[in-house]
């Protein structure tokens, strides 16, 4: 081969799959082996980090995947796709536009959330103080700062009915030594924390659980967005193929006969143009 | 509620989510029940059709969902979703990029071979003919007509391994009762009708079988492209993370210093202009 | 070189521009001679196309791009562009999540009534009729069909204020022997074919106006939707931008007070699971 | 009206578009009396800041707009076009994979680079020093830091023959009084300085030309990447034709005949598991 060849065929290397002409592995096991025998959660797991989880590892992410998967049409998300369905694209081209949109506001509040963890992680072992001491710490500080904390509060639910049912998988997961537990136990100090700070509980939301999960499970919290894109592209589908069947052509986000509020300048002439 | 406010309230109407302070609820399930209860694929059917699968009809979806996750970065969807994370985008947009692809060319045999396999059933029925008649017939006319028979042949793979092992699958779920076997029937008749019109196999890919597993199930084939988006779905997120851990700028089809061929006219002079 | 490499080199084979170092040029023309010597509509035509246009012709190309830039935030591509902006992804995001959506229903007409006219062209010649016959033929048939007539009648202008200005652009063009006027009377034959067989007037819209254009300037059908996609993008960036600035997080279809109608299953149990 | 209502209404405010029954105005501009008296680039103005350009600061945008219109195949947004549109998408949707991913490390040099020029200026400013001084006391605390100087360098081209033309615009309105030249100024101080530093000349490229253009118009930096994308739209449309007149059927990175590396691990067994 010549080095040019040779620069074309490095420039697409990739540690995930392996295809030859009636050979198609990932990870270095055959497909045919896989199909079948491991659940679509265990696979997940084993393109992203390249070794399958433990049977309870997968199900507890399994679990976090099902939890997300939809929160009805008022997110943009699941409203793009739907109006893009009605606009004549293909159900793909519908889903793609409902991901594209889960942005650093719409879908990052995982990675953030995890992100927070570690950083009172850290701060236990660098100050040496107790992991409430260091939640409290760290939230007081970023609620000085006027900041937000990823992962808690919801505009609409008082508490969030998947956040008890996940927290309590977590435990179990703990007790049968799945998982250390230490993340849950950071994120239940930051719920504590808050809620001495504003005088009223701010519970944590399904951001804040999941990152838990996620984190308890060893992934990096860049892919806390990753996994969550995943969960809601059922979601996602589901209600782009909905929309197909409900047969509305060019769905705005109102109807028709709703008006918006124009607040520009009133009517001008154009002059001194052509 | 006024007429107005009700067209609103209307106009975003479902019958998948249900949201109130504190409850979410999908098809009538509260989400705290189905979290650690369902898997993914189970949820996935869910949300698709209303009811849930009986158990061993969603391990025959997770098969084909498993079956389809990537096929390495020689794919669109795969190479465009790396080319998109090296420009400096997020990994939702990434994954968008990917699945947005997934069009009539590259993601809908699926769905084709599913109405390929439906017209064959119908013209049985109609024509009151066997299954390998009815099958020699459409490949037939369509062959005469220098049609593709979607679901069947691949560009790389002698024979697609995905597929005896899928076909097997079905086999073991038509004998357990689970499915009824006719789509399995039409589509191995339709192998067999193809190798006696070209004078040697053309066998039968991923998108021929896993409209086999779409249809013995009973999903519409619009749907066989919306399985296919999910499923591929996580091949592209494996395929972005990874890219993003390489840490290539600006990755473009080919390395900076191969370059492509120009074909258009020569260099020329801009003239009878400002 | 050898062969391996010279696929390579081929594959990415365009007649548009030609790379080297310190070397740009656009269809021959180097791209200093193009900058501040043409206008954006006449480099959107010599890409598209190969050669510069007359300037008038440019004119009439600007004059359609400049009428389709924006028709506020009920269509939903602009409204798209404004949630996916609210949900935090970059601005070339939320562009490209507007324009991804001018499919077949929402941005498709305008191909729709350039092959209409076309066909209505194609039967004068080959049936020996007038023009009048022989659109009122082909609009009679369309109607028996209950196909709607692309082009035509708008859901919420009685007359659209593009179409008068922009038919009156064709005309001047058409008498000053820049175009040949062709279309736009077929388009007027439809227009009153049209009116004849609904009893009333059924005005010709943008996309039945932009069609004329187009055809005059001799674009292919297929390349109409391409050229709204340019004009709209305009507007999507527009409204991107000015929903940047009013700051709202995660903006749905209505504000988060307003609720939905869910009309799925009451709340169930979930039996016989885990 | 209700409360409830007027959320709704309130909720799509914009400043843009004015749209009742028979009237369409753009920045309370009738869009009959813009049709044909106005060019692309002013409606682009007009839609972005509210007001009609100057006709000579039209003349200047629309020169930047042109000056980026395309670089050719190797670019990701230009290939991942026609990647999208040889897999069976709409041309809408080739357009919309291509600007996706104009993002931060692909298109958003421009805006990095108004920021340093404003940063430049701004130390100008408050510490009383000449441009030359504030330059190169700039550009050698990034370079210590090993940040990249955005709007330098080209990875391909020794000098950008875009550079020089776009800054003879620039400063022949500086002199015709249609811009003041103080960006451009502190545009060429920041290639000086940079080329002290490094010991030759690191010419500026398309990005800190284009930033100096839309800095002296008086854009805000946010607004560099979205003009960009609307030129760039123009390539990455062209590019989606000719790849549709191609007819290339699920165009990959490189041909089906040329391998990738795989680097994973070595074919194992699958074990443990169902």
């Amino acid at each position: 081969m010549t080095r040019a060849e040779d620069d074309v065929v490095t420039w697409w290397q990739t540690a995930i799959t392996e295809i030859r002409p009636g050979v198609i592995r990932l990870r270095g096991y055959a497909i045919e082996d896989l199909i079948g025998r491991t659940t679509l959660p265990e696979v997940v797991w084993l393109l992203l980090r390249g070794e399958l989880p433990a049977p309870q590892q997968a199900d507890l992410l399994g679990a976090a995947l099902v939890a997300s998967v939809d929160h009805g049409p008022h997110a943009p998300s699941i409203a793009i796709a739907r109006m893009a369905m009605s606009s004549g694209v293909a159900i793909n081209n519908a889903v793609a536009s409902g991901i594209n949109v889960l942005g650093d506001i719409h879908g990052g509040a995982g990675k953030q959330a995890m992100l927070l963890y570690r950083a009172i992680s850290e701060r236990c072992e660098r100050d040496i103080v107790s992991l409430p001491s260091a939640a409290s710490s760290e939230v007081g500080e970023r609620l000085a700062r006027k900041e937000t904390i990823p992962g808690f509060g919801h505009r609409f639910h008082p508490i969030d009915p998947r956040t008890p049912r996940l927290l309590a998988l977590v435990d179990q997961a703990t007790e049968a030594g799945v998982v250390a537990g230490h993340v849950a136990a950071t994120g239940r100090a930051v719920e504590k924390a808050l809620g001495e700070y504003v005088g009223h509980g701010v519970p944590m939301n399904i951001d804040g659980v999941t990152a838990i999960v996620y984190g308890e499970l060893g992934f990096p919290p860049d892919l806390a967005r990753g996994l969550f894109v995943l969960s809601r592209s059922v979601g996602i589908l589901a209600h782009s193929w909905e929309q197909s069947q409900e047969g509305t052509r060019v769905k705005g986000p109102v109807p028709k006969s709703t008006p918006y509020a124009y607040v520009g300048p009133a009517e001008r002439a154009l002059e001194g143009r052509r």
